[in-house]
């Protein structure tokens, strides 16, 4: 692959958001240097940030920089002084949905990875979480989280609604995956219960046959969320709509006994943007104690998207090695932790020079 | 308390469930010698058993025996030769869903102890589960799996809606069920997202005040997902929705070390069911390898509701007393098992001698 040019939006927002997409940009120009692409950085406010500047959680000049950017590096959002306050009319999620919905970000891709030198930190016993790895794909932009919703005279309503179409576009997404991976798809719905549920499984019977390599197989929602405990490592890609998709990834996150080293990517026809999955931590910002190794994870699946391949193996390499050297922050490493930054640079040092 | 007699419907459904009701039953029988009790009891078909039989999986004879009968013990349903197949028009878990909906079984109860002698077969690491005892309440005859659904032109869709007495009937079970226990209650809703959450969190902050002693507090499901892996002994009465019931039920289940060991009720005005919270276990059947613990725990949960509560005791008794002595079933003794028949019959011989 030759040189490229990549316009990125980077969106820090509050807390330890602005900390740990510092790094995870010095792991980006470390790749620019390496390799010679250009990444053109485009950072703009979203969130409890952007409310204090504009009044309004995603301004007009952040989603118009999102919509002319290749990819967006989210860091997170998010700040107590909107969440507890039950008064307030803007909310920095609000900014969040809303550019989901803009963008058309309808899957969420979550790996989980269970890192050696974070076995003693799972809930999970080792024999069960060791190997453990997982891609989860979960639709983002249907079921009952979209659909209408109400009051009536005595009670409440939410509707669950899938097209075909909805259920398609992310289940090539999810088999094409499994082929480049260990050739499993686990679709889990509640099929036995759910019209909704049925189509899925329908649509998946239906697409299995162009994927002849990639096994599938069928999990109820509730086997699943008991499946993740007794035996992670049977699953390789994982197929969901969208509030058990919700559910069972956030399930999955804390088995690997650690949310600060997990990447997300939430993928569309023609934008893609891609964040910790961990949120903006209020509590310790600006102590250079937050871990940005999710974020940097979450610029190799960027790289990835972008075809450069090697570039996203050699940061993964870069991380794999921080975590091998001890290279931690203190949540992970209570005696003499290293910093955000410290951490950051250690990995863009390596992808500068070593490898 | 004097002698009585009480009319017992026994449906032991598919798999494993007529092996475990069986070894129940031997229980029953042994404290009807004991204490002179009189258990009629009325074995009727449910599930695949009874749509081979009659095409039915809850056929009219089934209903009739379960209205007149003052408990219901199930076994199990369900068979994979129906839940394979999205063509199926039948299914065994129609005839469940039909039965607790005629009987207006509105709250199933489970709960879930950490036994000492499972912590090694605990998926959890012992420090996190150890200690842990909680009880579910979920509600069982609402919400999404009730709701109407079908499929449009391009899509399918399922409508979730609950009333506010629905939600009044249970929570009040709760609360009370509380007061006798460590006095928390925890709502897990998605009041963030959905109306009907939002509906269930204002009417249990309407509720709150009549149980002055009860610390109430509020997790949305994702969030719980994680909570019970994380950190389970916070929990003591935990109160939910149905779908989202049976997704954190069944998680909180598995990270006590056995299902073979959880008993369930599930109760309305005028009826009540008892049954062990696995499933029918096609693969074990006719081994003699599945525990009847759960299915005996769940007899025990049935004379507390006849209020035979000295009886209930002595039967708990008898199975911590099987847990010490390691007359354990495959999957909690590799080496020198015992087999469901004499698992059950030790069980059976303390109650009727013993204690
Ligand atoms: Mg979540
Ligand atoms: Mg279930």
């Amino acid at each position: 692959m030759g040189v490229l040019t990549k316009r990125i939006a980077v969106l820090p927002g509050d807390g330890i958001g602005p900390e740990v997409c510092t790094e995870a940009i010095k792991v980006l120009e470390a790749v620019s240097e390496r390799f010679g692409h250009q990444f053109e950085l485009d950072v703009q406010l979203m969130g409890a940030c952007a409310i204090d500047a504009t009044g309004d959680p995603l301004p007009e000049s952040t989603l118009q920089a999102c919509f002319e950017a290749d990819a967006i590096l989210l860091g997170a959002i998010g700040d107590p002084k909107y969440d507890n306050n039950p008064a307030a009319k803007v909310r920095p999620e609000q900014g969040l949905l809303r550019l989901r919905k803009s963008l058309g970000l309808f899957a969420n891709i979550r790996p989980v990875t269970a890192y050696d030198v974070l076995l003693e930190h799972s809930p999970l016993k080792a024999d069960r979480i060791q190997g453990a790895d997982m891609l989860i794909y979960r639709e983002l932009t249907g079921g009952i989280y979209f659909g209408e919703k109400g009051r009536t005279a005595d009670g409440a309503y939410d509707h669950c609604t899938y097209t075909r179409e909805e259920i398609v576009r992310i289940a090539h997404l999810a088999f094409q995956s499994a082929t480049t991976r260990r050739n499993k798809l686990t679709l889990v719905d509640k099929a036995n219960v759910l019209e909704t549920s049925r189509l899925w499984r329908e649509v998946v019977q239906q697409i299995a046959p162009e994927y002849p390599s990639v096994a599938v197989d069928y999990l109820f929602v509730d086997n699943a969320a008991m499946q993740m405990i007794l035996n992670p490592k049977q699953f390789d890609v994982i197929l969901t709509e969208n509030m058990f998709g919700d559910i069972i990834s956030d399930e999955a996150s804390v088995i690997a006994g650690s949310l600060g080293l997990l990447p997300s990517a939430s993928v569309g026809e023609t934008a893609a943007m891609f964040e910790p999955i961990h949120g903006s931590y209020p509590q310790a910002k600006g102590k250079g104690i937050a871990n940005p190794i999710a974020t940097i994870l979450s610029v190799a699946m960027m790289l990835e998207h972008f075809g450069m391949q090697e570039e996203a193996d050699l940061v993964k390499e870069a991380v794999d090695y921080t975590l091998d050297k001890n290279v931690l922050t203190p949540e992970l490493r209570a005696d003499h932790p290293f910093t955000t930054e410290q951490v950051g640079a250690f990995i863009a040092n390596y992808v500068q020079e070593g490898g």
